[in-house]
Parts: structure tokens; sequence; C-alpha cells
């Protein structure tokens, strides 16, 4: 499908503007700078003589860029530029508006559901997705060959990858005194608030007594593990290969790295930042940045990488 | 189902006592000490004023709790109380017996299952699980999505959670003179032995000549990476998102955090602690715990970092 | 099947030599020296006296070793010695010829393949995975369970193991104005050339606007993150557990250890080691050894805790 200007300008926000030729300028692709074709919307993250090199290369007519480089007029007459506070927004808002593929829900007459379960509308469930006693909201997305197993709470437009696993047993024993592991009872759930999203291969444990507890508009990368009664404040984001451990409990806007693991029964507050690889085994305050293994505040990781 | 104080009795280990009003005391849930209601059983891990705040704010009436604290009387007329020496190891017991679901054993429509395949009696296996030439013993439970791959042996009541991998090619190659890479055969097997649980989304390859090994009782937690030819011994821990190397061999009643990584071929003794995250690149002796990126042992580590 | 040195002679290296006594010699399986039978072929990396150790001691008439050991006579008179300048390649050379199972190639009738997908001859798809609209090349093995979504095109020869998920939506955001996360497109997808082969539980991300490359010859092991628009260049591997952030660019010839975690964007060139648990932050040159948290050159790594 062929795309114009008019049909960007209703998705345009407040700071953004227009420049440079555009009434004829046709797209119908989204593409990198350098295998753009003359059909093709793209964006630059670059400003001042990097922008303009970028722009002089690439064969794209429609360009998304920031605002702090002024546009010459010869670039002007051959192109067309939305130039906005944040392009990298901007484009994403644009694309997934326009570009998005309309997916007819569906669920796939492979999938296991149970008869129990209770799914809203326009939800898709993948093949061979197998979906315990549980409670699915509306617009979700749930991937092929996941499990969905009993006792967990899915609000609505979550998006979950495939071969994910939630709902499992959580991992939790006490040795008698033969030496032998006794499991910690884990008849608790798994509650998923509206507008999350989960990668694939991902694992959430349901509680043992009381839930484990994902709130609305977090986003789970591929391969993290998170254990029983783990709680996820509102936005935050947890990078690949995260380890979460039990109980935890996790602010809101706060980003976890790839690679983090975090002891059980730790708590991390809002807008903390914990850096690739970090060994967390302490509290984070609110607003900190914590790096390394063990973590610390990244101030003093700095100043002993100095001394050391 | 309601329960009172002599579905109890029975499910009580010799360190225990049961003191306060327990004539009237009923239930039919376990929750936690916040969430609980007038008919649940919790049970409590701290003691002393704490202990006697949390007794003073639950609803619940029968409590599990330490027995380092003297139960007020105000208390012990209201409420029912065990007291234990080890009261999470107490508290698990009498759930798991009263509230575990009888699951009736099911091999599932969609499982697909080998024609040669051996699987013992109450073995249940979930949906789009599929099993290769293996034997499996009675009383197990493998989850959905599996994959047991062809020449793994698995004991009586094993629990395998779901998207878990067992038996597939190891990871071993040898440059050939042109720098392509050979793969080193992999003709060897995976044994598991009883009482073992592995969680989802785990990885056992098989191994390359002689077999992978798992012993009794042996818990695996979920994302765990074991390679080819692995020992785990009795009744050993590995938690999340941790590589066990190639050859690598664990002792008994060993303890390896999450996130840790050993080196193939590395012994670990019999009661080792490992730290989250540690790197181990070395042989630990008996009884040691080590941490660290690379790993050492932990007074070795303290002293660094008072010095760094 | 019974095979004697006559299978053996045209799957010798140049480097290689036979000696000792081989005409009766027969033998019909692999083991390790210590499980071995006196119809088993072997393998010994061992030289010297280590080496005439286990001649001694394996009851296996046929063993692959080094060139570094004189064999005496009394062990040339009783077994057979295939010497090679590198055994271990020319024992895998052997035994992938001789013992490899013949598959016949088999789309499963589980399988769940798009009307779109395009898959080559002799190609193998396991049990319930699932094919979007996809081009795969001929002689390939997909295992169980995987997800191979739309826009992902496969090369000839390519092994995947069960559980894995390849083009799946990278995990990209801004934050708008409200804190709200909006993804950035993924309208990319997945190129894997000839000769890749990938372990289980593995996900490979599409790019966003571009592909996820991984080129002809790589290996990636179980439990691997490839994020979006990662480019792996020939013939590298990468072990079990690591993280490949966005956008990150692997050279030729390179081994990134177990638990890795590249950050996004970093270039790791030609013929380089990355040590165990590395975190890196910062490209790293041609040829050169990285380790630690956070990555940097062995040598200085090697300083650092001399002084430390």
């Amino acid at each position: 499908m062929m795309f114009d200007i008019n049909n960007i300008r209703p998705l345009l926000e407040e700071d953004t503007s227009i420049v440079g030729d555009n009434d004829k300028i046709h797209f119908d692709n989204v593409k990198t700078l350098k295998e753009a074709d003359e059909h093709s919307l793209v964006w630059c993250k670059l400003e001042g003589e990097s922008l303009l090199a970028q722009i002089e290369a690439t064969k794209a007519k429609i360009i998304v860029c920031g605002n702090k480089t002024e546009i010459p007029d010869k670039y002007q007459k051959q192109k067309c530029f939305i130039i906005s506070e944040s392009p990298k927004l901007q484009f994403s808002k644009i694309v997934n508006e326009l570009f998005n593929k309309i997916i007819n829900p569906v669920i796939h007459k492979t999938a296991v559901i149970d008869a129990e379960a209770v799914i809203g509308e326009g939800t898709s469930i993948g093949a061979n997705t197998v979906i315990g006693k549980c409670k699915i909201g509306s617009g979700c997305i749930i991937n092929c060959n996941c499990h969905i197993d009993d006792n967990t709470e899915i609000g609505d437009r979550v998006v979950i990858g495939s071969s994910t696993v939630i709902g499992g047993t959580g991992f939790g024993y006490s040795r008698d005194i033969d030496g032998k592991l006794v499991l910690f009872p884990h008849v608790g759930g798994v509650v998923i608030k509206d507008d999350v999203e989960i990668g694939s291969n991902t694992s959430i444990d349901r509680g043992s007594l009381g839930n484990t507890i994902i709130s609305s508009g977090v986003k789970i990368d591929n391969l993290v593990h998170v254990a029983h009664n783990v709680f996820i404040g509102k936005n935050s984001l947890i990078i690949a290969n995260t380890v979460l451990g039990g109980s935890a409990i996790i602010g809101e806007n706060t980003w976890i790295a790839p690679s983090v693991c975090l002891k059980n029964g730790v708590t991390i507050g809002d807008n903390v930042t914990v850096g690739m690889g970090a060994i967390v085994t302490k509290n984070i305050p609110d607003g900190e940045t914590w790096v390394g293994n063990p973590a610390m505040p990244l101030e003093q990781f700095m100043k002993q990488r100095k001394n050391g």
C-alpha cells in the first residue's frame, strides 16, 4: 500500500513539524538509511554534519530526524523531513500505525485450552499453546508453544512470545533431617496486568502463597527468569537473560539491563537503572544506578576501578 | 474441603508441639499472614516481638511458627500454634500433604511418544510433549511442550517443567585445517535418577561418549544449561540461569546459586556453596563457599574488597 | 554394524598414520576409554606416560591418539593405533562418518507449516514445530516445538535444537511524554546462512528495520539470546547463556564463552576470544582476548588482579 504525507499528518506529535518538498513524496516501506529505496520511510538519530551526510547518501525521500540541524535548501527541494524533538518515538508511532499487520484474532486449532479458561474478545492464541484454568483479557497475542498454567490472570492487550512458560512451580526447598529436599508449597498464581509484553523462552513462576505480580506496561525480554512472588511495578523494563529472585520487589519505570541477577527478597526502587551483568545483593533506593559483581552505586564502582 | 487440628496431628515432626486453643479451629486454605482469612493456615519465620506483632495482625487462627518465643495467654486463647524447630519445613509438609492436588495421571492425547518408549505406571505427560526412544519411570510428571530425546533414562517420581529439552546434541567442535568447525560425536545419553525435579525452559544435553548424569534428589531450576557429560551428585540444587560446562562434576548436597557459570571440566565438591553470578574456573573443595568473577573463596573475596 | 580398519582408511587426514596390529581388529561402537569394551573405538587426548597408562587400562583395541609418544611394541602387538596430529578432530571425522544415524527426512505430521513457506529437499521438521512464511533450504534438521516466524530465511544443512524461537519481535522501546513505552517497529527478518547449528531454547529476534544475520558455519549453543539486527561473521561460536545485544557485530572465527553479555551496538573483531561471564561494554579489536566485569584485555585484567 502506498502512503503519502497526508497519512502522516494525523500521527504527528505536538513538537513535530514538516519541512521540505512533500507533495509528491510517496512511500510504501520502512528501511534503514542504507538499504532504503526511493519509496522508503526512514529515520536518522544523528545531527549536524553526520545527519547531512546521511541525507545526501540515502535514496529515501522522506526522513524523520531531530530538530537541532538546519536542513539546507537543496535537500528541502528534493526530500521531505519530519522534524521532531524525539525522532525515534515519532518514527515508531508513524510506523506502528501505518505498517502494523492487522492480525485477525485467531485461536489456532492446535492450541490446547482448558474448558474452564476464560478468554477475552480479539485475543489470538498461537499453535500448540497450552492454556490452563486461566483468565485472559481481550486483544492479547499469545504466541506458539507457550504454557500458561492454572491460576494465571492476564489483562488486556498483553503480548507473549513463543515457548514462554507462565505459572510453573516456583523453586524453594527446605532440607529435612535426612538431607532430603522438601518443596515449599506453591499454591499461588500469576497476575499480569494490561499492556504487558513478554518475550520468548521466558519463565514466570507462580507465587508460593501469594501471587507473582507484573504491573501494567511492564516489558520483559527473552530468556528472563521471574521467580515466585516477584512484584514488578508499572512500566519497568527487564532485559534478556535476567534473574529476578523470589519475592524481589521492583519499582516503577525502572530499567534492569541484560544478564542481571537480583537476590531473593531485595527491593529495587522507582526509576532505578541496574547495569549489565550486575549481581544485586542489596536493596537499591529510588533513582540510583548500580553496576558490578557485587553491584554497588555507579560512583563507588568508578572510584574503585580508578584506585584498582 | 475443611480441615481441623486432627488432620494435622499425624503430620507433625518429632520436634513439633501444639499450643493454644485448637478444638474449634478450622481451615480450608493456605495464605500469607497478610492475606489470610479466618480459615487460613499460615506460617511465620519471625521470632520475638516481630512474631507477636504478626500474630496480632493476621486474621489467621492457625499459625505454624518457631520455638524461640513464648506465646502469651491472650493469643493462646484465640488461636492455635504449631510450634516447631523448623517451622518452614513443618508447614511445607502439612500443606504438601493436605493441599496438593491429586492429579490423575494422564498422557495427553497431543503428546507425541515414540513406539519404543517405555513409560512407567502413574506417569503424566503434558500436551504437545515429544518423547523419543526413552525409558521413563513411574509417578513422574512431565509438563507441556517438552522434548525428551532418544537415549534418555528417567527414574521414578521425576518432575519436569514445560518447554524443557533433555537429550539434545552437546556443543563441542574442533576446527579443521580450513577453519571449518567439525562437531565432536555425541552418541551418549542422559540418565536422570529418582526424585529429581527440573524447571521450565531448561536444556540438558546428552553425553558425547558417556552419559550426562543427574543423581537422585537433585533439583534444577528454570533456564539452566547442563552441558554434555555433566555429573550432579545427590540432593544438590542448581538455581536458575546457571551454566554447567561440559564434563563438570558436582558433588552431593551442593548449592549452586542463580547465574553461576562453571567452566568445562571443573570439579565441585560436596556441601559446597557457589554464590550468585560466580564465574568458576577452578575446582572447589568440599564444604567451601566461593563467589565472584572469577570465583574465589569467600574469605579471600572479602579481604580483596576491603583492600580494593 | 561391525567395522574394521578398511572402513577407517578412506577417512584419514593427511597427517594420520596407522601403527600396530590392525588386521583382526573389529569395532561396532564408540565409548570412553573407561567404558570401552573390546569392540569399541576410542580416543585419548593424553601423551607420554599418561597415554600409555590409558592404553594399558582400556579394553578398547583401536585407539585414536596424538603423535608425540612412541607406542611400545607390546601394545602394537595387541592393539591398533590411529596416530594423528589432531586426534580429536580425526576421531570426530571417523565417528561422524561411520556412526551418524541416517535420518530419513520427515516433516512430522504435527508440524504446523504456513501455506506460503518454502522448504528444500531432504529437510526434517520435528513434531509440533511451527513454521511461518519462511524460506528454508535443503538438508536441514529443525527439531521439535520450535517456532520459526515469518520473514526468516534459512540456508542449507542448518540444524536447530528444540524449543528454539527464531524471528520473534525484538525489544526496543521509547518512553513517550506520559512515560508509556512505545515499541520501535520490527519489520525486518532473520537470515541464517548454510551450515549454521543452533541449540535448544535459544531466541533469535528479527531485525527492526534491517535483518538479523547469522553467517555460514556459525555455531550457537543452548539458551542464547540474539537480539535484533545482530550480525555474526563466519564460523564464530557463541556458547550457552550468552546475550548478544541489539545491533552488535561479531567478526569471523571468534569465540564467545558461556554467560557473556555484549552491550547493544558493540563491534567484536575476527579471531577474538571473550571469556566466561565477560560483560562487554566496548569494541574489541581483532585477535584479542577479553575477560571480566566489565570486560578488559586479559593482560590488563591479570595485572589488576595482581595489584588488587
